[in-house]
């Protein structure tokens, strides 16, 4: 919607805006919602990743604010970016931020939305004031002289004659500058994250944030009815999960649990009759020994009644498509079995804009090995990239290692091997530049799947890699219900996870073949969403909580809201954080988040978490 | 906006759509969202408090859904409140809930948008299939006979034969019906949660709940421009607060504090340059002892920079003007101080939408007393009320006794004062009814406050209240800065909130004298918001954290943000849950909350809080 309409927009907004269909009115929406944006001049860190290239819609510039006003309920008339030709003369009022001084005559000044220059009159000079205080000037629009226009600057055809400059709060030494160039260490950016967020980049990524989140409510409610329930984080502790924070309680001995995720809940929203409910969740996961990883994280959480598999990948290809990215392919997205995915890729989450697949060599080499699950497979690439250096060779026998040399890694076609057969593997890859992996089907896959990461980056490195799209979302489908953990068998989604409805009669003879109605969104490598029809039938559910050796009395309510009249429905979660850094194309989710916490789950802003005192403890009997 | 475009939007609704501003594609919105809402005819609770009459803006009935589309990625084709004359002849699915069966040919089915009523051909029966369990039904869809069109049904002139139905689920036994004349007990409504959510009150509640943030994220982010900004909500102990949760860390003797509010985090984006934030944010208290609190809870939560009292009030009338209820006042609001409240209602949350005022006649008593605080009201009201029953006088007295009997309390004007005093009493206060309290100022007011409502709720239930409009917004400012605790002086709003400029000289004089730039919004007696401009000056909010014994080392991030360069800023925090039960008449926020805890902080659904294993609490150090 938004690309068709895209030409006309700029043409002519009256003509889009008497449409009144939703598909416009969003558009109308964006349209507004992305002039609001932070348009400095900035440079985007470049990333030799694949992730570099996205569009963003907020990246997109159009004419100036419509209808959204940044002034009212302040003392300002304008924002530090809104200043232009038509409004010389006019008397304006600034508040911001010093940027830039100079020569006692020139003050550059700074808000969220641009930057302004403002000068004293003739025969005046500025008082020396440091950078970064925050001042209001009251002064007079002129144009500037042609040879001063500055084509960079939004506001760069005016400058502000100074009657006035109030000084509203002064500055202490800061911490580090605001230039782009001078970039401090991370750590150092949390301690002082209030500094930070000036940086454009920050104020960018907020923003997009916003108006992403606020596009994909106004898809779900207005054009799809769907209901934003909010659900509690104080609950219960959910079995077979990941390990969940607890909230001791002045009860002795009772503890809150804070939820990994609303699924219980919004099941039973299910149940109770709320047939098309999300949220932006916030969800709690105690896996702070994992790098980057939040404790606390934001999911869009979707769940609908009456619907299958097809229903839900088919809303949220059109809800990224409509609301995400400008470049985002049209749907429908490619899908993929998690077998394939594997088998191709060596991962379920392949990043699919550049073509290095795997052949399947298992028959050529089958009858050497004892192993049922035995596996080989080839990674052809092309042959411009030349001889592996020692130190890629080094990384590749790292990577084995990690598989506990259960995998036998040739590079190129070894010649031990025949010349027969050398002959028919080079037949069958179409290349002499291959790396070949074999062993235990699972782990050959796996590892020649983090070769091909490997591979591809050396050959992006010499500019031979072959890209598609720069944006490739894509479903993998199929998963299995169950892998084997140390104590038997363990979900591989979540214990309300369905059954493929084929694989039914193998649940109790091979319950490790049997696949799942789950499903994964991954995108570009990056696995930002995940959801799965659910199981409605108690029976079915108190049968799979059997096979997964979880107590069902301890989610007696929860099988009791599927006794008590459950619809059939399934669902998903999006990974905000995840998807918005990829759309920001920022390094790491933190700079997608106002105030995240570092690798260990602390905060170096306030410190956070701190001890407490012997009184709380003993309130809530934890001493 | 809303009301003055209403009438035009029934006779052209593509004419509204057409202009281009935002207050009418919220109107388009508006439109849009309200017509999704839950149109069952059912009976609301009637309540004698003052709270009825309120006009929901889902109340209103407009046209049927345009554009909204709630049966895409289902297998159904339309809800079961869809259905009209025009769909006669074609081939539907409907999918929902056994309402009722009848005569073995008639089958009510059931959804969140309504009820539709489906009957087997000539000469078929329908099997006997219990209430509540979960169908699919396809048929046809014909005009009913004229003499069986039922007007009080949205889709009563139409019925659906029957050539298919397929049940989805079945159904156990209830904990209760879900009929409206026989609703259950609060305790089993919460245990069996996903039941009594099927309630058209719920569900109306909480498309209402849901709707009305939109339109308020709407206003916001379109209209003005804000950002939505998801703060932490694992923090440290911010200190001089609310008794706030605990969460216990792997790290030995180290915990994390829920946050009361993300009011240190909405300051810290203010210095952040994040001018105009909003966060629809959940909150976490351990109030659990309080009836009619919850341990979560949820904020509208506004933060903007260079702005003043004046800006925030402003803000928030237009806010709730456009996207709360119908029949709000046209801003302005009234406005009255902390002491015209107290001296005039008797509490700092007078309910304005009826006319019983305090005379003061501290100045006829003052020379009896010897108290420099001496005060004394009377509150005259309506004669035809009569003599007081013993039921009511008890009633006083015990009120008498909260304020351990320092209040004196006459009913009518005392004869043992004398003729001439009883004369200019009656003379002053214009009435022979009234009820007159006198005492140490403070209490004489807030005793006559409760007495107020007392005599409110009587005169109602003879209706002889007087009432003004139905909904009676009000702001109450200029609340005093401090209060006197038992340990010294304590905050009256939190300690981040700036004094009055007219008063800065008292602070180290008289603290207690100044007053704060605090505002609470107060309607028909409920606040349900409050906030303040807040100090930016480092050196100012140093000194107010001494008076308030507070150790400035324990927030020096916070301090840190201030001398930052932190520009002057306000904000203020709506409470959702309250706002919401207001406008949908509800008895408790519980019924605004889909997952609501108990009066205890329990959760009667899931049993939460729990037990939790030894090898936890080892995790988390806490055995």
């Amino acid at each position: 919607m938004w690309r068709r309409n895209f030409v006309y927009l700029q043409k002519n907004v009256s003509n889009i805006f008497s449409a009144s269909k939703i598909s416009n009115s969003r558009c109308n929406c964006v349209h507004k919602l992305i002039t609001v944006g932070y348009y400095h001049s900035f440079k985007r860190p470049q990333n030799i990743t694949s992730k570099a290239n996205f569009q963003y819609l907020h990246d997109v510039k159009l004419v100036d604010n419509v209808d959204t006003d940044s002034n009212t309920f302040t003392y300002r008339t304008h924002t530090c970016g809104e200043l232009r030709s038509k409004h010389s003369g006019q008397k304006v009022t600034l508040c911001g931020w010093v940027q830039f001084q100079r020569l006692s005559k020139f003050l550059l000044l700074r808000d969220a939305y641009g930057l302004t220059q403002c000068i004293v009159s003739e025969g005046q000079d500025l008082p020396d004031i440091p950078l970064e205080t925050v001042v209001r000037i009251k002064g007079t629009v002129v144009q500037r002289p042609k040879n001063m226009i500055n084509p960079t600057m939004s506001t760069g055809e005016v400058e502000v004659i100074i009657k006035d400059c109030k000084i509203l709060n002064n500055v202490n030494k800061l911490p580090f500058n605001l230039r782009d160039y001078q970039k401090p260490k991370e750590q150092l950016r949390l301690q002082y994250r209030y500094v930070d967020l000036r940086f454009p980049e920050m104020q960018s990524n907020l923003r997009f944030r916003s108006n992403m989140l606020h596009n994909m409510r106004k898809f779900l409610i207005e054009k799809y009815g769907f209901v934003e329930v909010e659900t509690p984080t104080l609950f219960c502790r959910t079995p077979g999960g990941a390990r969940e924070f607890v909230v001791p309680t002045h009860h002795k001995d009772l503890f809150y649990s804070l939820v990994q995720s609303p699924q219980q809940f919004k099941q039973m929203l299910m149940a109770g009759g709320v047939d098309r409910y999300f949220q932006v969740a916030r969800c709690y996961r105690d896996e702070t020994t994992r790098p980057d990883r939040q404790p606390e994280f934001t999911q869009l959480d979707i769940e609908l009644s009456f619907t299958n598999l097809d229903g839900v990948l088919t809303l949220i290809e059109q809800l990224l498509y409509e609301t995400y990215l400008q470049n985002l392919p049209k749907p429908p997205f490619e899908r993929l079995t998690y077998k394939e995915a594997m088998e191709s890729y060596g991962t379920d989450k392949p990043d699919l804009t550049y073509d290095l697949v795997f052949k399947n060599l298992t028959t050529l080499f089958k009858q050497k090995s004892k192993d049922l699950n035995f596996g080989a497979y080839a990674l052809p690439y092309p042959s411009e990239l030349g001889k592996l250096t020692a130190k890629s060779k080094e990384k590749i026998r790292e990577l084995v290692k990690k598989y506990k040399n259960k995998v036998i890694l040739h590079e190129n076609i070894p010649k031990e091997l025949g010349e027969d057969l050398a002959e028919r593997i080079k037949h069958e890859i179409g290349s002499n530049s291959c790396i070949i992996s074999m062993g235990e089907s699972g782990n050959s896959c796996s590892c020649l799947g983090e070769i091909r990461e490997l591979i591809a980056s050396l050959l992006k490195s010499k500019n031979l890699l072959v890209t598609n799209e720069v944006i490739k979302p894509l479903w993998v489908v199929d998963f299995p219900l169950f892998v084997k953990g140390e104590n038997g068998l363990e979900t591989c989604h979540h214990p309300f996870t369905a059954p493929h409805p084929d694989d039914l009669d193998l649940l109790h003879t091979e319950p490790e073949k049997v696949r799942s109605l789950a499903y994964d969104l991954v995108i570009n490598g990056n696995e930002v969403g995940g959801g799965s029809v659910r199981v409605h039938n108690a029976v079915l559910q108190e049968e799979l909580l059997k096979i997964l050796n979880i107590d069902s009395e301890k989610l007696s309510h929860f099988m009791d809201a599927l006794k008590s009249g459950c619809p059939p429905h399934a669902g998903i979660a999006l990974g905000i954080d995840r998807l918005v850094s990829l759309a920001c194309n920022a390094e790491s989710i933190r700079d997608v988040i106002a105030f995240p916490k570092s690798h260990d789950g602390k905060d170096p802003l306030s410190g956070a978490p701190n001890t407490i005192s012997l009184d709380d403890k003993k309130y809530y009997h934890i001493v």
